[in-house]
């Protein structure tokens, strides 16, 4: 049964003054791409803030064909349908009949919010390499700047999924009073070693491609090889490698002129490939690049600027937090949620921790709406 | 106490005549560069043959400071002690006051052996790209043309660590008459659906860089950051993550000109583009995708031309196996050797299973020969 949403319009928010970045460099002005399911309350006081994961978009539910092209020739038909479509709706995870749900294209995004392609005000190029340095504080205060002018004081409740999670925590830990609700749906306290290195393969796979050329690339050729490469690595912590290896269960398609010496000879490298390749056709490589630095130097202690988490998580005994944990997670480990728990634990906040059994490694979040509605249901409707 | 071996030369088989490849090429000529620790006995039965692994070479014990400049500058100073050094001596693991230890560059190699650098004798140019795709088959039929050479039929024992132990498993059951005892370390029966994910990552961070052009690169720059970057994805596998972790507790080295956007701002990145950049001034790229493509095509059934394992090791029932897991092994994981100790044992071929408990991951087989040498030692001097 669906939400009954049709076609969503993505609305823009402009921020028409300079915005101070984290880093020390500033924006002469910025535009946010978002989107809206269900209704406002008077108080304004039922709105959920949800943050999109690393390649996701301002498209959570509903479908969005683009009829008037204003995304451009990167929202492909993988697109269309929102990413959070069956989690989002009257009696759904998110009851629309009762929470307004705000989901935003990421500052940096490449799906219509100001990112590296924009235009330069100042310059009238896009920004490319010079667009500055984007850090998780900045989005967050990015969005912000948009419930400010929506006159929302308060959230309802803040999810986030993934690396979306990692800013509802910082959203959370930086303005407590300012959302009542978090949910972390298999995200982090921390970066692990193992995403450090693996982000660092992702950027040098992209700064390796002589297409990149530090993120000047739109007058060009794009760095697809690079990107593409960079998905792969990522792409096999997304999925459970049994599923990848049904998945993988089909004919043997070879790229055309992508490789000089080595044959794919195996269904599971094609799938691999497939899946870089395909990745490349609706994602910026800059955009890419920008959000793993994000993720790269995510620190919730030097963005809160507190000394430990203690101080961090002290500040937040009001909220109430409902942490997932995803069985066979292998991009964020079941441990690191163990460890945000923990935080939360010593510190006195209140919180749940479920985790949901599933096969289906990290993807679970998107793909298996039961194993989370009952939950975020009772907890968003339980205040 | 070292083993006293001092400096060791490397000696060369010159095969002049046609080698006949598995996947149907043919080497018009070869040469293999090895070396031998301990004395062959009158009989020629006390030959211990030992597989290098992926990065490895000849070169397993003494020392070797190539002062006849054989190697050229891939020789470098990381080269010059053996990588078994303290494996391999007077009543160490393999005792060479018993046994005659052979170790020998892989064909296709670029320690001494004919690679994709060496000359083709038809052109009088590096093979490169024309380089003949090699299998495991193919090298351990080479160096079965060796022992040949040298008189010898039957092996003591051959021991394979890491793609070693692959061969150490090709020759083992493809020549069931001709080894004794089998001793794979660290190493599998089959090639995981993460190992074949990451061989792949890494041929295309290969691949990608525009100088590798099919291997074609002798008469111009190398793939340098293709080969760094594939070395950095397969090095995390190699060693722990604490480890990885305790080691870059150093500076911060930012390289000169490597990124031209992403800035390097952890000691743990720093070490990883250290690691990888490092493994480029002693390796070929060419012989890296080389092998990676053995390790990524291995296939016992194939190669063995049986139908199952059982049909593999039945023909192996006068054989000795000793196989070695280690605990925090990431690269090949111990799952993998029991799977292959599951069809020793449904085969009813005799083994002995160890596995070694370690924090340093895959590669505590180069680092602690404490771990292993009783094991090997007893089962080298048992028979």
């Amino acid at each position: 049964m669906g939400n009954g949403f049709g076609q969503i319009k993505t609305q823009f928010y402009e921020h028409r003054e300079p915005f101070q970045l984290a880093g020390g460099d500033t924006l002469p002005e910025f535009r946010l791409a978002y989107q809206t399911y269900g209704e406002i309350n008077a108080a304004k006081d039922n709105v959920v803030l949800l943050f999109h994961a690393l390649s996701g978009s301002q498209h959570a539910a509903g479908t969005n064909t683009d009829p008037e092209g204003v995304f451009g020739p990167l929202w492909t038909s993988e697109c269309h349908q929102g990413w959070w479509d069956e989690f989002i709706g009257p009696g759904r995870a998110v009851d629309t009949d009762r929470f307004c749900v705000i989901c935003v294209n990421y500052l940096g995004g490449c799906y219509g919010s100001t990112g590296p392609a924009s235009l330069d005000p100042r310059s009238g190029q896009p920004y490319g390499a010079q667009f500055p340095q984007v850090s998780a504080s900045d989005i967050v205060d990015s969005q912000l700047a948009l419930l400010d002018h929506l006159g929302i004081d308060r959230l309802h409740a803040v999810i986030g999924n993934s690396v979306g999670g990692l800013l509802a925590l910082n959203l959370a830990t930086r303005y407590p009073d300012r959302v009542a609700i978090v949910i972390p749906v298999a995200t982090a306290i921390e970066v692990s070693h193992l995403q450090h290195i693996l982000i660092l393969e992702q950027i040098l796979a992209i700064e390796n491609d002589p297409h990149f050329r530090g993120g000047d690339y739109y007058e060009g050729e794009s760095p697809d090889r690079g990107l593409a490469l960079a998905r792969m690595i990522s792409h096999k912590t997304f999925i459970s490698l049994s599923t990848i290896q049904r998945r993988a269960r089909r004919e043997v398609v070879r790229p055309e002129d992508q490789l000089s010496w080595f044959k794919i000879e195996s269904p599971l490298e094609s799938y691999m490939l497939h899946q870089g390749n395909k990745f490349v056709t609706r994602f910026d490589a800059n955009t890419y690049v920008r959000i793993l630095d994000v993720w790269q130097k995510f620190d919730l202690l030097q963005q809160t600027g507190a000394d430990d988490y203690t101080a961090v998580f002290q500040r937040c005994r009001h909220q109430k937090y409902l942490v997932f944990s995803i069985s066979s997670d292998v991009c964020f480990y079941p441990d690191q949620q163990r460890e945000l728990v923990n935080e939360l634990q010593a510190a006195e906040v209140p919180n749940m921790y479920i985790t949901v059994h599933s096969s289906k490694g990290h993807d679970s979040f998107l793909l298996e709406p039961d194993l989370y509605t009952p939950h975020i249901n009772y907890t968003l409707n339980g205040v």
